[in-house]
């Protein structure tokens, strides 16, 4: 594969989406196929579907395809999705790659390999504490690895574990992890999940007619048709399993250690869909809670009594601009809501183009104002976090050409000093926008606007509507890291 | 190329963009593409960019590189976009089919001949109406054909006509052209832009550095930091031809033909980005004007006194929604603008899905609901037309699903009736939904909601701010066509 | 398409086979898939195949499928050759590009265009002495072009042919053209087979069941268990017609031109298969002849009195190397044939290599030596032509790293001083090593063997046994072009 | 990968061609990608590089890069062969699948692991006798495999071993394993060769400059103008490792293990190139003894006192059918060599054909007779061995049909009866033609030719020179195995 570049935005990138289904329907790796589609936003550099089909003989057989690109891309043949009829059960797997190297298609998930008790093959989601410290323990101990990724040691542990049987196995390896994950595990005859103990990322289980599915978010349900049931508690590792004719399909474990939730915040602020419910709650619920405690804590005026204008960068601001503008209305200060950016949809990956040209484009690829809504007005500009800084700094560029009275720009989170060692992918920590100036006001200046407010944490927490304030990792604004990260301590 | 489906909503689709520029700077073809990357939405099925370029024996070349697909795909490699030191003109051309068949890869545009004057290219959005006629006279005369694209007959009229300089052959063919044409043509040393007497189709003029360029829309402009001049006007030949050293750049040829001027009605309702501006106005501000006019005419008030949910079918109607929503705010009436509906932009093209599961699917690939916004409210759901009613129909099932208390559909335009010779591609007759039932009353039993309405005629000839109303050809929802249609005579 | 080099040897290069099929059996595209498989040595470099099918209204619809590659990478898919239970005429047609500039995927033949009889396909193996004045006249007429191949005139005469029946337009047509051809044209109703009144390029009928199939030849028969008829003659339109029902299918035109018979003699020296007929002879046995008559006019003694090694350059030259040492034995010289160079068919194109290790690798990656036989022993080299002598000197550095007692080189033809305008592809003049180097004499001295000889033009005639010595071109030895070259005139 | 057919012949497959090179010259992966041009023989199916770079921080980092197909077509872009200035060491490999699947890109070697004395890479020739027990065993203690390929389980041994040096552990692993193997590994300063004590498989040692390289044929040498020094010795682990500056960069290992040698007689008979030296013979020497004790004790006379007219089926036979007709010349017998079957090489792997379509094509895609050379001949024609015997029918027909006087069929090697377990893939024993009729008169009958003669086991083993006869192993002749099957035995 050519390296290509990808013109996103300046924003934090999610480690991957999973979706699993199994039963007796002749179509379960279109449905893994539609899920990846519905997860499509929580990575999209590798995808990769396993299904496993009984031959003939009765033994268990599973086939894999996989490669970089979208979902569409990697399936665009339909390869392997529709000669299914033995199909039992399937797994799925987005990437954005987070410490596994992502130029090897060795690391492309999900991973199939064969032990003692079969075949077995893992989709992850989130990122381990103690990867580092236990490949080292497995390596000492003879173990291989084909890949650079994480994920790869859970398949170790099943196998090594001295455990007679396969649930006992598996449980053994998660309750060696440490870290933020949600797992999916497929054998010759069980499709499970597990959650780490504070279940930081979402994980929830579903179902379509007989068949269960387990999946990141909701929105992979609906696509689908498929019902939601419940999430998979933190600390669970749900088994479905209908081997045994005898007996619920499901059985549900608890991991031995306890701890209390922290769910990672920014999937509320960016990284979920907004039709999607995670943790509980209604993403877009609280994507407009937290507009309106921003409007609420930061607004902002026409200096002449003219409206305010609201408008968020598309698409993952517009439903917090909405929040933020009704807000402003009632508290009577004059405003209205509206779509002074327009995104293109079309654009993905591109071939690597000169450097003078890619500076020369920027943003302009990605965004287009609508003049005559901006033009004279006084701008309020509602976006989930900066990052590095360098997209907003253009597309205030792009604005000003627009030749608005005042820029204010307002961000529904706090700003971002820390790294995530939990499944996001920030920058160095050099890069960080928060880091590089020393102050808010330098950071504004910089951007060359006329005011520029941040969430503070608190005004965050009391958002999070549905929930204790106390439930969230906010560890990349405040640097206070509730799981222990093993792999760092060396 | 194997055969693909779109999950493409149930819009009319429109014939092609295209983006022409000469000069001196070094970048011509990246240009190009960029400027095609801006007209995407205007054809989606192949897309092709032609380079001219000096040679060291001051020949010129011209090379050509084409494909079906998005922009970003044909030139996934970036082949013949970067080695262009010696490139001093480029045109590029988006299509979507209308009458040539689309499978050939011959049809993809531009198109590029050879002829006693040296190189020709040509780029073409429209449908000449006299394409058949004109075409059975070359053929007559011992014409060969390589395509079953009409465009192709400029060519030969061209390179048949008996004037001596290049600049009179092509004013001749061009007189002999009938219907709704915007076109780039480029000779060995000419860039040259026509369009039709009644301006169906836009053109227009701007300007980087010292290059000249002319596209469909001004967002090609804008995404290349150029600068909007002016439009090419109905019924002008407007040629860029520095090659003469003394002299204007730019001379402007006007056709014999003279005839009112009849725009698109539906390049403002839909096809155009928002954030162009087209016959002379913003298309935003357009739209917008569209959704006030149809709240007045056409206002829906929650029966319990609660607030009415004003939601866009996105992205092409959240402009429209927004202008409607404003308007019932001024008539009194309580409302809230929503984002309602999620949709997916990655879904592009996929392998043929297996029927039942493309049944099955339908609109989910694309929409999903928020149901926290839809959930017992009063919906007004604002699109900008209906053409089949297959997707509204699926759509008003999905909005369904998360139970609201009743459902209004507001159409930014009249019902369709019939087809478009001047470059729309909508389906037969037979299948556009304001055929297949008697009334409106009728569509609105089968789509199943509380209430449906069309704005008329009057209503949408009303909102064309910056214009009067006899601008415009409305044949598809009237049957008044402007222009002649030859080929249909036979 | 990425450029890639070709290992070739130092040879000239035939421009293309042509075959075509008609009939009610249903694989007809399959067989001419099969025949250009047999046809491949006579152009490696692109591939097309059309078919023409009835459509259920009985019109007529032509299909191509054509790229760059050998046969089977072309068509890899199968995509086009299996469904084709209407088809009822195919032509295809292997390209080593002459004129035409072999990097336009447009110049990759056949051609298919419309003009006002319907369809139109051409393939044609040969070179046009007037292509170029031709096209001027075209173009002065308006004609627009779409290749920079000399093959499209040939459609542009049909098109404007003044005659009403398509037999007399394409009569007309041919009467027009000059120099050297092979042609195959393919109507919606008619599979014509055409050759200049010099016979330059074989052509042959023949039949599979109730199947005629032209081609360039008889080998593309045997691999599809047809059956030899005749050669379609010097100056013959051969016309087959099924449309009529009634009278014989085969109509056979003479052209009103005469001239004598002028066969390629290197179409029996190198290009044709050993296995094939041609020109009314085995193209083994008079290669088997060259041989024989070389070593009468050349042999060589082993000075020691021990056996000559005769060898061959795989694998075109083994059958003269046959010949070559049978005759030794004749002449009671002691002398034993070999295989001392063994050949990989592996190699096909491949990537650019940095050019050290191109020079470094050489001939290598296509030859290698048999040591036990060439050590300390007296080594008769027998190859068809030298053209550069890049290739050539290369070689006999890898043969002189087994340790001959000496090396010396028979060649069964003269040496080559001019170019070929009937359809051979020479490199310039300037790099011929007959050319470079003022004697023979001078010229072993640069391939650093102990001797070197080349047959005569009278030996070499005289062995074209089955022919008058008269009925050959011999225009790249002698210079005494048989046929006028017009383009050459301007 | 699209599954695709192979017209190949009719004959036993060889499991693969290794190559690796150490040095400081820059075209390391060059060199082993050329080498793998050299042994394409041995193995069509797949191909695969690694190259091992030394990183700026002095990390060893290894890079694969492999497919299925052709070596030319696998790196067809030269991807990663030519950016090598840090490249210390590479290993090829050309697979030729025997026991693993062969439709899983997984079990394309090169294979490449990490493990805790850093990365370590294989390329393997041969089969393992005890794979399927050591696996297993190797699971029960908890590995995990990544292939269905024997050659895992020798990373899983080197990684389980509980030696600290780095050369222990391999030796360690390679004491385990059994049956017949020429392996190469490359640890992160290492490149080790391997054979098995018996020397079933052929493995030899070049230099190039001061660069090692390990081989399986000497061609791969000759191919890169290197030096052939020796051949690694049977039960020899060769270490090459110039990463201690000190002392001599080799050093040589034996096996614990004893043995006589048994080198597999079909690598003298078909699988090596002609021009190879393997087993410290050339083959091209060996071929042409067999030739000439098949005549010697097989002989053919023509019945009416003409020429009997030896062919060989193209190429593989060409060498022994000159050692027949040398043999039938020194017998006095009347004779000539011919080439009488033209072998089409641009055939590779071609799409799906329609069965019919298959049948009737046959070995005409792949052979052609020369008409004049059999036609009223009483013909010899010499291959190495029949296996299913269906190629050959089919050639026996393709040769009557140019007119034979008779056809005599001689064979350098004795019936096939039995399965081999070193390396070589036949068909299942029920497909072998010499099991499916009950004698040699049967199969003569069945081919319908005039007489059939193979060779004896004493004859082929007499033919031998240089070697003792009972340096051999003729198991798939005889039966009688000389290398103990563990993996049979449950």
């Amino acid at each position: 594969m050519n390296k290509k570049i990808d013109f996103s935005t300046d924003k934090p990138t999610c480690n991957c989406g999973v979706f699993g289904i199994e039963g007796d329907e002749n179509d379960l790796p279109l449905t893994t196929y539609f899920g990846l589609h519905a997860l499509q936003h929580r990575g999209q550099e590798a995808s990769g579907i396993v299904k496993a089909s009984k031959n003939i003989d009765g033994n268990s057989q599973f086939r894999i395809h996989k490669g970089f690109g979208l979902v569409a891309d990697v399936f665009s043949t339909g390869d392997m999705l529709t000669d299914d009829s033995n199909c039992k059960m399937s797994i799925g797997h987005n990437r954005y790659s987070t410490f596994g190297s992502s130029d090897s298609r060795n690391n492309i998930q999900p991973f199939v390999v064969n032990y003692r008790n079969g075949n077995l093959s893992i989709a992850h989601n989130g990122n381990f504490t103690n990867a580092k410290f236990l490949r080292k323990e497995l390596e000492n101990d003879g173990a291989i690895f084909q890949t650079t990724s994480d994920s790869e040691v859970v398949l170790h542990l099943i196998a090594r574990s001295k455990k007679v049987s396969q649930i006992d196995q598996i449980r053994e390896a998660i309750e060696a992890l440490e870290g933020a994950f949600s797992l999916l595990i497929m054998t010759d005859d069980k499709l499970i999940g597990a959650r780490d103990i504070n279940g930081v990322r979402p994980l929830c289980l579903g179902k379509k007619g007989d068949s269960y599915i387990i999946t990141s978010e909701t929105c992979a349900l609906d696509i689908n048709s498929a019902k939601y049931i419940r999430d998979v508690e933190p600390g669970e590792i749900l088994v479905i399993d209908k081997s045994t004719k005898n007996g619920h399909p499901l059985k549900s474990y608890k991991l031995e250690k306890k701890d209390s939730v922290k769910h990672c915040v920014f999937e509320y602020i960016y990284f979920s869909r907004p039709d999607s419910q995670i943790f509980g709650a209604n993403v877009d619920k609280i994507r407009r809670k937290l507009g309106k405690n921003l409007a609420l804590n930061h607004p902002v005026t026409d200096t002449d009594g003219g409206k305010v204008i609201v408008m968020g960068v598309p698409d993952s601001s517009n439903t917090a601009a909405i929040g933020y503008q009704n807000q402003l209305e009632k508290l009577g200060i004059p405003s209205k809501l509206e779509i002074g950016l327009i995104r293109s949809h079309y654009i993905g990956r591109t071939f690597i183009l000169p450097a003078q040209k890619k500076r020369e484009i920027g943003v302009k690829i990605k965004f287009n104002t609508v003049k005559g809504v901006i033009e004279n007005k006084t701008i309020v500009l509602i976006d989930d976090s900066i990052v590095r800084g360098t997209t907003m700094k253009q597309l205030v560029n792009l604005i000003k050409e627009a030749n608005p009275k005042s820029i204010h720009i307002r961000i529904t989170s706090p700003p971002i000093y820390n790294p995530c060692y939990y499944g996001m992918d920030f920058p160095s920590k050099e890069e960080l926008i928060a880091n590089r100036f020393e102050s808010i006001e330098k950071i504004r200046e910089h951007l060359g606007v006329d005011s520029l407010d941040y969430m503070t944490e608190d005004e965050l927490l009391n958002s999070m509507v549905d929930h204790s304030p106390i439930d969230f990792c906010t560890a990349c604004f405040t640097g206070k890291y509730p799981i222990p990260v093993k792999d760092l301590e060396e």
